[in-house]
């Protein structure tokens, strides 16, 4: 087995044995095959992409270069829930209680946030003593009394992805379907439950800028999923508008929790309810979508699921009267009203760069050593599509950093007064199982 | 100017700019753009080529990059010759001296071999004495005084080169006609020679397989020399064949000695008459071709060009009488006659495998540190197409090394003997300046 051999057959679109790229990416874990090499083994799988053998194989590779967990002893039927990272998304802190509710368990790994987005796992440790760093036992427990835990991703999970990314983030290959498809399954796949959603963004700043694009990578990934025997289902979304009101930390567990309690904002409900009844319906809860939908909205109405939010993050050791006390919790020292200059319907500049200001506000990381302020964030007093007259707060900042003048000259900028209702779908696409 | 940019558009088939590829070269040289970037680009341009604008760039960002010879001073018209290198390649040690003979001059730098084959270099140090490490100053006084000059090739020289085909050599980009014609011409347009010929080997064993990919090569190379003004001319020859009768070191002076006196065998007169006709033809000593190689033929046949190699390694300090005298000065330990175990017309399983056989008798490097033994060597008694019986002997080799069976082993695995004679053209296509 050698490398001059593999990126030969790679170059040419011959199709490559499961030994050769477990050869390769095993190779490129223990440092025998070198970073230039690997660049352009990936830089060759851009042009040529990966046949689903090829995918199959490179994903199981990759799960193979760490540690995997098993369910056993857990009751019932696990789903498991991921998206490719949007600004404001909490969504997992409404789907997963939702989907307990009705007895199916939500068992999930996530991350934390680097960049203009922040991870579930620095939402929920806005609640003081919470910790995602429990034993694969603890985790059981919980999935077994409360029906939804949350582990934080070692650096042990899928090691190789880990090293891969860093390469391709820096050498023009990030774009490439079959290794995002494999990049993102392999890390689901450390988790053997029956049912994955996944939420996969579209638009001018997430990595699928077109929808053809994002469902060659959907397909790519449902059967990665069949290969391994999961159930996959993928929604296609728009990532060019914040989701819900709330950006920050603590301020999105509030946002989620007042959704349980059937107050929410409109799209973060679609979004929700859209996922977990997709779920529901891969579990067979329910017959179809359209059902799912109305029982669950029923649920958000009637509060009934609320409580398995709070369970969850008591269970993991945080404290949730934070949350249900959230004035006298978060306070920051600056509050900063953005009102509107002109009249017109609103839409923002970019979702992105929203992200990037409440990043700047102290409720995110530029680099993996900085530390996040949970009190920090914006809230949306308006959002995209409104009509606003001159006046109107659009937005509310929070913050306890000094650089007051360049954050309301931010906000400014990112504001867009539109003549005309450019109205846009929220979900863009849906696809399950029986669509690859 | 940044990385991401430039790799997005080279993927994404949109031409780079002059400032881009400048910047792309400059950067992987002073090491800020690192090898694993770099070899993604190399990979981007396998795929998707370069246009003859980004291969100028390219070409000069690789000039730039060391230091290059001015040929003030020396008077007349200089001509310069490269060979993508054969085993038993010794045309140069011909071909200066029948392009000299007629008042061209001979301004070349040479390397060193590595593998299989010997350089030009390695060959001429058989001549005790003999250095082609000379100044500026001194080789052209001896272009002035001999009419033939060779010059090591520094590290100085096309630095950025050196550094890429270390790279291209274990990423798979060895084999892009772009980076092989830069490769090629950055090095040749050190020297202003007014004239270059260059020999493509096309076989099994060389970067082209074919012969479309063959003329592609040859046409990029002379339209960098257009733009350089360089007048180029190729001739595309059959490497699957070894060339003359002598693989090694001094044994390949000698035979370019005995050609240059009338006595050489057929294949290498070909080639070096060709070679030298074209030359001759592109600075109008001779008006055509056939011409050219009629009055060449009377040059070897006179032997009047053959002290005009002796001059030239003696002006570079070397005692020539070593070829002179040669049985006495190149003895070696062991000489070995390999028989013909059977009737047929002979053919060599590859060219490049009689290569590595020399090497290992002592004629090569397989490591750069290692020295050459410049006896030992193979003499082909017998070459390709030619009818041999049973116990003729087909090659004798020379080595100081004791590994004798191995070394038997080895040549008889390398001899095939047909039933049927496979003749193939040595000279498979000519190209000059007037063909792209």
């Amino acid at each position: 087995m050698n490398f001059a051999n593999i990126i030969d057959k790679k170059k040419n679109n011959k199709e490559l044995t499961a030994e050769e790229i477990y050869w390769t990416v095993n190779s490129f874990v223990n440092n025998s095959l070198k970073d230039y090499q690997m660049s352009a083994f990936n830089m060759a799988v851009w042009f040529n992409g990966m046949t689903p053998t090829e995918i199959a194989s490179f994903t199981q590779a990759m799960i193979d270069s760490g540690i995997t967990y098993n369910l056993d002893g857990v009751d019932g039927l696990k789903a498991d829930k991921h998206s490719t990272g949007g600004v404001g998304d909490k969504t997992s802190l409404i789907f997963s209680p939702l989907v307990a509710k009705f007895g199916i368990k939500v068992a999930k790994l996530s991350g934390r946030g680097l960049g203009q987005t922040g991870g579930t796992i620095d939402k929920l440790e806005s609640c003081p003593g919470w910790t995602g760093e429990i034993s694969e036992t603890r985790f059981k427990e919980i999935l077994n009394t409360v029906g939804i835990s949350i582990m934080s991703q070692s650096s042990e999970i899928v090691p190789a992805d880990k090293k891969l990314y860093a390469l391709r983030d820096v050498t023009g290959t990030v774009d490439s379907i079959p290794l995002i498809a494999s990049s993102i399954m392999s890390k689901k796949l450390v988790i053997p439950a029956d049912s994955i959603i996944l939420d996969v963004k579209m638009g001018s700043g997430a990595f699928m800028k077109d929808l053809d694009n994002a469902i060659a990578l959907s397909k790519s990934m449902i059967t990665i999923g069949k290969e391994h025997k999961r159930n996959v289902s993928v929604m296609i979304t728009n990532m060019d508008k914040p989701l819900g009101r709330a950006i920050g930390n603590a301020i999105e567990v509030k946002e989620a929790w007042d959704t349980l309690n059937g107050n929410g904002p409109e799209d973060l409900i679609e979004l929700c309810v859209t996922a977990a009844g997709l779920t529901l319906v891969q579990n067979n809860v329910f017959k179809d979508l359209e059902t799912a939908k109305v029982e669950l909205n029923k649920v958000l109405q009637d509060k009934s699921a609320a409580h398995l939010l709070k369970d969850f993050i008591e269970a993991q050791n945080g404290d949730f009267n934070v949350i249900l006390d959230y004035e006298n919790n978060f306070k920051t020292k600056y509050t900063i009203q953005i009102l509107a200059q002109n009249d017109g319907y609103l839409s923002f500049a970019s979702a992105d760069q929203l992200g990037y200001l409440s990043m700047h506000l102290g409720a995110g990381r530029a680099t993996k050593e900085e530390s996040i302020d949970f009190a920090a964030g914006i809230y949306l007093n308006k959002t995209s599509n409104e009509f606003v007259k001159k006046g109107d707060v659009i937005m509310t900042l929070y913050t306890n950093r000094e650089d007051i003048d360049n954050f309301k000259q931010k906000a400014q900028e990112l504001i867009v007064l539109n003549k005309e209702l450019h109205q846009e779908e929220l979900i863009l696409k849906l696809l399950t199982n029986e669509d690859v």
